[in-house]
């Protein structure tokens, strides 16, 4: 990324092992962040060409010297967070904060270093089949994300939910709290699109009100109470407002999106007695069981991508996801 | 209380029962609660003469006719909010949130109405001894309060918890997360005689820094990582920013005071990645499982009240708590 809404493909030098714990990946899908949208559209100024991408999967090329779990050959995803996956944070479930994490950037790209290769990266059972791909590919992030959602706002068998959001994490949210048991499932959603997806995943109630419209619709299905779980998935002031309101007293709030500007009553809280979680989903945590999820044909995440495009034309989807044409774009180096 | 710092012992009409569901309790013992303060000291104004006192314990003398399961001759203990207990907000265990709940007041007083006798009060096996009146009486509210926040900052066997306030609140937070398993206890006080205490309740260690200097006390103590659990039992800006700063990532923070001018940042909260809870303590829910543990000798918590006054000195007991000479003030009518 050049500048806004400046993005290019070109040559840069091939990344090599600098440290014993990287791995070196040939990259065989990758894909455009809700989140890379920020600072295309001018949220974050870009002082200089940077690269992009942070969700990947692919094979092992090489691996440093300390690498000893992680072989070359193996198909591997990994989170946007390196992590060691051995230090008290990250046993505890929050690799996202381990003690030694290291970002992950420039995913967007035919090979990519990743640092901890041990404790970032999860092999496939086998070489996976071309069509599991787009799948693997979402365990990277968006999947992981929408996960942590449903586990973070406490989704067990036969509650409600209710999910704030019709993004790719949103959907992905939707299709979580189906796998956890989820009775009710009612997504807040405008987009015919978007709609039809979330109904496929596992909604069984569509929301097109918002703000208090929405409150009250909410309240409406489920007997004047609120919902037992609430994912929230957008991540603005407005969504977080009507999360909030649309729990239940000793219900559950969770959030996953890097908040903008968002401020929260202490007392307001207090009063609604919820219980509130979130923050960058670690997604290492839930990738060997959500790789044997797909393995299995259990969940079909994929289908968030609704544009593939070969690597070079990446701009192209920027640019489709900016104006909220696609979903999501899967790139294929 | 007529106005603020004035409390008075006046003759007022016997409660009588009111609804097919309430019953009438002679008071064996009650006592002022922290909150009982903020309107004391003029925080709230007093528009007329308002009974006082939310927390009891005593002997049914008559029950309404829907009553059933309450029985004249038992020692009960009920919590501040009456609860019809089967609701589906009181099953999940949140009864300070009842459909029906009805907030208690006037408990300061020789005899008390009690709405939803048999949703709210619960029975002792037996008539307890003198001594055990004082614990059995914190049941009603502050032993609930303390051990609201250690369950809702999930204080489990082994793990590290810090309470934020010295307050009656506080040192039974300490005894509830001793009782629950932690490891270590960090107690925030500045108060000698406060210090003692958390000590016999198990505070392994006391920190008397407060502010940035408190957190690094904290840090210090827990290898740079935080607490798992943080236990906020003050309700201020300062002291809720104290607690979210002291706790680990994923970790839990819960808050179990009327927060006062408390905002919270969404994004730091997120980055933070901390689970929080709180609200009004659902006493109720903790009553039949506390009251064995008093009955059995297993916890002492009446020793927070450390002035015992007839009924007819309330004033003294007021003062006392608000110049901090009495942390708690027990009221024999």
């Amino acid at each position: 990324m050049y500048a806004a809404r400046d993005v290019r493909f070109v040559e840069r030098d091939e990344p090599k092992i600098t440290k014993p714990t990287d791995a070196i990946i040939r990259i065989s899908a990758t894909c455009v962040c809700g989140s890379d949208l920020w600072p295309y559209r001018g949220a974050k100024p870009i002082t200089q060409p940077t690269p992009f991408g942070h969700e990947y999967c692919g094979i092992v090329e090489e691996v440093g010297s300390a690498v000893t779990k992680v072989k070359p050959g193996q198909f591997v995803i990994g989170s946007f967070f390196a992590s060691d996956n051995t230090c008290p944070i990250c046993r505890a479930g929050y690799q996202t904060w381990c003690l030694h994490r290291e970002l992950v950037g420039g995913a967007q790209a035919g090979r990519l270093r990743v640092p901890l290769a041990d404790g970032t990266l999860v092999a496939t059972p086998a070489m996976p089949p071309e069509d599991l791909i787009p799948s693997l590919l979402t365990l990277s992030d968006v999947m992981g994300t929408g996960w942590f959602a449903a586990d973070a706002a406490n989704v067990k068998r036969g509650v409600t939910a209710v999910v704030v959001g019709d993004g790719a994490v949103g959907l992905l949210a939707v299709l979580s709290a189906k796998q956890m048991g989820a009775a009710r499932i009612i997504a807040m959603s405008r987009h015919p699109k978007r709609q039809q997806l979330a109904r496929e995943f596992g909604a069984t109630d569509i929301v097109t009100e918002r703000g208090d419209d929405g409150v009250a619709r909410v309240k409406e299905l489920t007997e004047g109470l609120g919902a037992e779980s609430v994912l929230e998935c957008v991540a603005t002031q407005e969504s977080m407002k009507q999360a909030i309101q649309s729990v239940r007293p000793g219900g559950y709030v969770s959030y996953v999106g890097v908040p903008h500007g968002v401020e929260l009553s202490g007392q307001d809280l207090f009063y609604r007695h919820l219980h509130l979680h979130g923050g960058p989903a670690p997604v290492r945590r839930y990738l060997p069981g959500l790789i044997e999820f797909v393995w299995t044909h259990k969940i079909n995440p994929g289908k968030v991508f609704d544009l593939t495009l070969p690597l070079d034309q990446v701009a192209k989807g920027y640019r489709a996801m900016d104006e909220r044409r696609a979903i999501k774009t899967l790139l294929r180096p």
